[in-house]
């Protein structure tokens, strides 16, 4: 008895693809519930005589089995070094995307592609010591590609805090594409950032150090460490950041901190917060402070404001230095040729946001209940204003007064760290230590959106379990965000799940803020990775491919690999000790299934997934030689094994193809170099 | 200005620990919304006129925000080489335990007790080649620990199918323990299964091959190629699987595939099906067919009978060869001494499990639209009848005739996989092809908890959505199932979700067996990993830690580190190149911060987490030099690294532990060689 599993799935996702397509009746499904669990949750609030801020939590997002999400958030995986594709508002994970750290299940690291990829981000030999192989990341803040300000759906960028690394993604086969190295810095936290047509990518130093990879003790701390911010130059056309259109501006070593790119008014501009301004260099088992005392101890850090337009000027012009190869417009010329400015924050701030129309750059002070607002157009008067005007730091970098930069102070709780912005001119702020979300009004051109509410005023607290780190709203990044929803990225969740352990997951709450009052919409544990921070762009944006457009298809090149084995051609093919295999996997069997070598060979081999049906993909496991790829429709895999030990393996598929999937196997049978 | 953050997050926790305990009036919203959700969902099916079967789909679990789950789900990730625990009925992910691949959010394989236990599981310099460094599994079937019978909720097991490999999870701090690499197969598949008592854990070879990891040609496949079944002698005290008291038992060279042990009425005893009983040994590019044909070509292949307590009797008596070093009892004493008798199943069955009284094996047809009822008591009788009754394989094992040891057959439909049981005397069966839920009534002594229903008979189908491949029961794999719910392990997913690339989710179906027709209750889709198959068990059998019992705590031991460093006796120790450095990490800094060493030398770096709070987990990435730790509260680790490249480097904690965590870090100074 044989059966054609394809044929019969295919009928069957034709069904239900035509009950399930968007629009259709079964959209009521969710409306209808939602009307049930309201009331559900209002007889808990009246049972248990709880304040509707304790549990409105009784409510949930609803996606009944079948129904498809509106949005798409992209979240970091922090230190597992990946990005996290989440159906929102539903919180369903959709995608895991494998970047700077290996992964089995996507065959990334295993052999093939994500091998070359992660290889791209090892520290090149250089003063950076010899070459070293880096297996994981820390990944942060992914950044959706923009067109005209708005997320376009085509590309994300995410960095590794802890080697100062960039990546792109393309998101037509949501895979990594290339990961960069910072050449001139190994860690990295102010990245990655975009400026609203995705021209430059921007990676920002955290930890002072030499530039470079250099060595200096720390008690040339003021003399020879640095900080830095980095400009990517991202080219569309290859999908690809472009290294040698990149340049670095050299700062100060105060530790810079969240990076943002001006919008709209301030288009053409970057803002990033510092902490450490202090230049505080630890406790060295000498009795002196930690770092959490000793870098906190001025009362102000300094908000840097670099004119990029003039850096990328400054940058064709040549005036820069090359450190490792990279350019580095020097501190000195930065500051002569009127890139940086400096102008006073209260002390240890952490996010630093622009408001959508560009006007307002906001400061959150982490160690201070305020949210300060910065008027750009005040920046650029304290900068007409001239060096009479202002002061300067020990390197001659212009301070701008605060007092005629600031527009606002709004008081809005303990620990405020990141803020977003919705569509009706409110902007919502974590708080860390009060563990709430605060709602507030912005000011200025927004009034006019909320003519009943006082502007750059507190208009409410939501609870949230416990600690959040960033916040996303809808398009909340971009010149016209779209509201709706936010989630809160919950650091800590103690008592609110199930004990599984003394290692808990974060918690994402998903609250609804479309209405007056924000509500507690549903809890979403995350242990697979830290949701370091996320984007939420419409899935209307997303044009992905169902499968790869043609047989052969090279991930990397995003075009026919001109080496894929195709159907008929499959070979093996000898020279000496190089053994080049072509071979191709369609259900439920590979050919040729046999692999004769003798150890010690070189063996390079080819497979090429000849499927076309979308969803029909294939693994490919090597026992003993640490292989396993993901083999999409369509796509072919290469890579490279010494086959230094001799015996008898089996290959097999690693994907549940079909019901013969455990017949699709085969032999590496490896001759002992006594027996050739 | 400072705050006490964990005094501030304690209050909280306490407050929101009360609201939730367990059985509280919470618990009715979960109801109530149930209600709700049921009438949103007959509006639709009314409004749309889709058969119940197509929309139950409007159901889903419903978990308020706060509420925690009365279940666990213990999941094996698949390629992803990790255990993933759901909160279930909910299908909230909580945690991911890093097992055969490591996994740099927790830590694992980054630097300390990671890199330990996955080095135990790198293939050993034998005849099985030099030392290799496996750094991925295929992690296939999780196995809970059993007392008489049912899960006791101590330990789980999980094996990984790519290197034949067995590994042990604590379930104390859900933390994997023990990777035991199998000494004479590559690879498995029926594994891991466990005895009544946790006594044995059973791991079954799948693609047959040369003992030992021999070389032999194919041509010899006959004579020199082999199957085996290993029983891991598992020691409760120590918490690992005692090598020096296992064995195997060597089979012929057909394909074994899932295994099962004995329960109640068979206990003592183990079965596994098997395929490629034709010993077809592939397609060599010689126009022969493939394995799939060539494997599948004989209408019945051998259900294996295997007499555990005789073969540990035999072992005992000391009637094995060693084969690298381990003792396996060769084929011909299996055969003499009684241990292995063979049945004939329809060709290349799949899942092979055991009714809760073990009175009956249930072989599923896959290329057959029956699960053929094999009866114990009949088999028993079989055997009695003694060598005149049976026939015998080319390699003189046993056959028992199919007539005198089957008991039922019930067609289900196309592509019976698995099968599951509830406490109501039903069966479920996955449909592989007909993508459907089977669910038949158990005949015998199950007959009386069912008297209205014929025995032996098919119910219902359910369509599932699509391709099932294992399903899991709560506590299905016991001899005293739970029933309620069960999950179908849906391999495809295609139209089910947003399109996010050419690597589909997988997607598990929730359903509701405790009524008389099974409801679909939800979709969760996922993306890490494949969840090959999973185990579901009461949360109140499960006692983990909130916190480590001791500060200093060595997961591995677990019991204080002799080295683990503790407050006040932080220290930088140096004998010539070899630096010992004794750190402790705490909201929010490490002691020492600074740490200085000269190119060339070797560091032994032991960090403690001197926390106390559940929750408090710091982190400890250094840049540049592949290191990355999760310390939970009172948690030691070390790690080495040779300091091979000079640089100032930074290290930093990578879990958000309070509004300071950014000011946790340090710096790690390497000193040129020149230049000491």
């Amino acid at each position: 008895m044989r059966f054609a599993t394809g044929c019969k799935l295919v009928s069957f996702a034709t069904v239900a693809g035509m009950l399930l397509l968007p629009g259709c009746a079964r959209h009521k499904t969710g409306t209808a519930a939602y009307a049930g669990e309201s009331n559900a949750a209002a007889k808990v609030i009246a049972q248990r005589k709880l304040t509707p801020a304790d549990v409105v939590g009784a409510l949930k997002t609803f996606e009944p089995p079948g129904r498809r999400d509106k949005y798409l958030m992209f979240a970091s995986g922090g230190q597992g070094g990946q990005v996290l594709v989440w159906g929102f508002p539903s919180m369903r994970l959709l995608q895991e995307i494998p970047v700077f750290t290996p992964d089995s299940m996507a065959g990334w690291g295993y052999g093939g592609v994500g091998d070359q990829v992660l290889r791209e981000g090892y520290i090149p030999a250089s003063k950076m010591g010899p070459r070293q192989r880096i297996r994981w990341g820390d990944a942060h803040h992914p950044a959706l590609s923009e067109t005209h300000g708005v997320y376009d759906g085509k590309w994300l960028f995410i960095n590794d805090k802890a080697d100062g690394r960039v990546a792109v993604v393309d998101l037509r086969d949501f895979a990594c594409k290339q990961i960069v190295k910072n050449p001139i810095f190994y860690n990295d936290h102010g990245s990655t950032f975009i400026t609203p047509n995705t021209r430059y990518v921007i990676e920002t130093s955290q930890y002072s150090a030499p530039l470079g990879g250099a060595y200096a003790p720390l008690r040339g701390y003021k003399q020879d460490y640095r900080g830095e911010m980095t400009f990517w130059r991202f080219d569309r056309k290859t999908g690809r950041i472009d290294s040698k259109r990149s340049f670095a501006v050299e700062f100060p070593p105060y530790w810079q901190d969240l990076a943002v790119s001006g919008k709209l008014a301030s288009r053409g501009w970057a803002f990033c917060n510092s902490f450490n301004v202090a230049m505080y260099h630890g406790n060295d088992m000498n009795g002196a402070p930690s770092f959490e005392a000793g870098a906190t101890r001025r009362d102000t850090d300094y908000l840097h404001i670099i004119h990029l337009a003039q850096a990328i000027k400054v940058f064709k012009t040549g005036s820069f230095k090359r450190i490792n190869g990279f350019p580095v417009i020097p501190l000195k010329t930065a500051i002569a040729d009127h890139i940086l400015f400096f102008t006073p924050e209260t002390k240890s701030p952490h996010g630093c946001d622009v408001a959508p129309d560009g006007r307002y750059i906001i400061v959150n002070g982490k160690l201070d209940p305020h949210v300060s607002v910065y008027s750009f157009k005040n920046i650029q008067a304290a900068i007409a204003a001239g060096p009479t005007t202002w002061r300067h730091d020990a390197y001659g970098v212009p301070i701008l007064p605060m007092r005629k930069t600031i527009k606002a102070r709004i008081e809005v709780g303990l620990g405020p760290l990141h803020t977003q912005f919705d569509n009706k001119g409110f902007a919502y702020t974590t708080l860390f230590i009060d563990s709430a979300i605060a709602k507030w009004s912005l000011g200025g051109a927004y009034e006019k959106m909320h003519p009943d509410v006082k502007p750059w005023s507190l208009i409410q607290k939501l609870p949230v379990n416990y600690n959040p780190g960033h916040l996303a709203v809808i398009g909340g990044d971009t010149e016209h965000p779209t509201g709706q929803y936010l989630v809160a990225l919950n650091k800590w969740s103690i008592d609110r799940f199930d004990c599984v352990g003394p290692l808990y997951p974060e918690d994402m709450q998903v609250i609804d803020i479309s209405g007056p009052k924000m509500r507690l919409l549903s809890d979403t544990p995350l242990c697979v990775g830290e949701t370091h921070y996320a984007q939420i762009i419409a899935y209307s944006k997303i044009h992905a491919w169902r499968v790869y457009p043609k047989v052969g298809w090279n991930p990397l090149t995003q075009s026919v690999d001109p080496n894929a084995p195709m159907p008929g051609n499959e070979r093996i093919v000898r020279h000496g000790n190089k053994v080049e295999i072509f071979m191709t996997a369609v259900r439920s069997h590979y050919t040729p299934e046999i692999v004769k070598v003798n150890q010690g060979d070189q063996i390079t081999w080819h497979v090429t997934n000849i499927e076309r049906t979308p969803n029909a993909t294939h693994g490919f496991a090597v026992s003993g030689y640490n292989i396993n790829l993901t083999l999409n429709p369509g796509e072919t895999e290469t890579f490279h094994i010494h086959a230094d030990h001799a015996g008898v393996f089996s290959f097999y598929c690693t994907k549940f193809c079909s019901a013969l999937h455990l017949e699709m196997t085969g032999y590496l049978v490896v001759k002992p170099r006594a027996t050739h």
